[in-house]
């Protein structure tokens, strides 16, 4: 056997039934799957992927050395990575030496996906991606209405952004997608408070997935998870 | 028999082995499927399912009544699109009283598809969406790089916008998608240049699909397709 490939695979926003026909044939046909998790989790695109893989498949676990607790600004937090997608990056290398590597993405791997840490250290002849849907595609058909009209304008942000930036933003788009929410959100509601247009605004929580959850953001209490998406739907030109 | 729904499936960007697992299940299944097109064109949406039909579907086949040469800004254009969406809302929900309707779409229904137009008009209770892969997201896996990064910010925009605007806010996002190619084309390569980041500017036509091309940008000469997708990947964080 002269090798096999490194098969990203996007396994869309968390219901298994929307993957795509391509991505589950994959997983229904691996050898060899490897997927992030935190160290002690079973990992949200393990857990998506329960119940679909062949009994004899090989699991990769690729357990991140830190967690999202540890500020990025620090420089250990970047060193620390860097080994851990360089070591891994190598470890598929040589898994793929004997067949296809699957890699479970959740979402679409090309849209904030970690696998794009590991495909920017391989060798690009060696890999393969399948796009999936989004996971904010997956929220905003969880609120029943489209996100995007005519012509709206449609602005995504990480709500890592400063507070005021995040106003300026808001208050200059039609439609908007916030993601990385998480223990972000009381600056991030300010920030869409600032912008008038905290009536508009809903936050999406486990999109597609059981514990799915659809509500106004300013009635939202409590923690909320990393994952949910924060949306204000366009209200473009419609005939 | 009480009756079924009105399911749209979003179709993915325009390779069928792209679809979800439960659009491909309401498609193989379907007893009555419906799509937009021009007149006298397949559809770009009944184009993606051929072969997959089952052979006693029946075909509803939603044929726009204006074309996109007539500017929108004409009265009359809304005026015959409102009686189009109409008339096709009453006559899907006639049909689904003897089952269940799959509405055809390319890419997400609930991302710039023409499906709201309807949606808009159908009792909630009837109609079931099934997201899909956005084309957008099929053109940047097509690039072979991630669209965004870290702490990106990723704007959306429609080329038809003035070309100050698309300027002004180009410059203002670390990445970029313009939908709405086609013969706004130069006013959009203008409006890159001015912004400073033709050099970074990707034209992806038809992604996903047999004809598909990526070029950057700069060296794209000639006519275009509506639906290409002009993008600049983002350059965020990355360790």
């Amino acid at each position: 056997m002269s090798g096999g490939k490194i098969v990203c695979i996007g396994l869309g926003p968390g219901d298994p039934d929307l993957m795509s026909l391509r991505a589950h044939r994959h997983l229904t046909n691996a050898a060899t799957v490897a997927y992030f998790r935190k160290p002690g989790r079973m990992g949200q695109a393990r857990r998506i992927v329960e119940g679909l893989l062949p009994g004899d498949v090989a699991e990769l676990a690729m357990e991140y050395p830190v967690t999202t607790e540890i500020p990025v600004s620090d420089p250990a937090y970047n060193a620390m990575l860097r080994g851990f997608y360089d070591e891994w990056a190598g470890r598929l290398v040589n898994a793929a030496q004997h067949g296809d590597v699957v890699v479970l993405c959740e979402g679409d791997p090309f849209f904030f996906g970690s696998f794009m840490h590991l495909h920017a250290r391989l060798p690009a002849e060696l890999v393969e991606v399948v796009p999936g849907i989004p996971g904010m595609a997956g929220c905003w058909t969880a609120t029943g209405r489209p996100i995007t009209w005519g012509d709206d304008i449609l602005t995504i942000l990480p709500a890592t952004l400063p507070e005021a930036e995040l106003a300026r933003r808001i208050a200059d788009t039609d439609a908007l997608v916030v993601m990385k929410i998480g223990r972000n959100l009381p600056r991030l509601r300010r920030a869409i408070a600032a912008a008038g247009r905290l009536a508009e605004a809903w936050l999406v929580e486990h999109g597609t997935m059981p514990a799915e959850r659809v509500c106004p953001l300013a009635e939202v209490q409590g923690p909320v998870p990393y994952f949910s998406i924060v949306l204000i739907h366009g209200q473009g030109r419609r005939p």
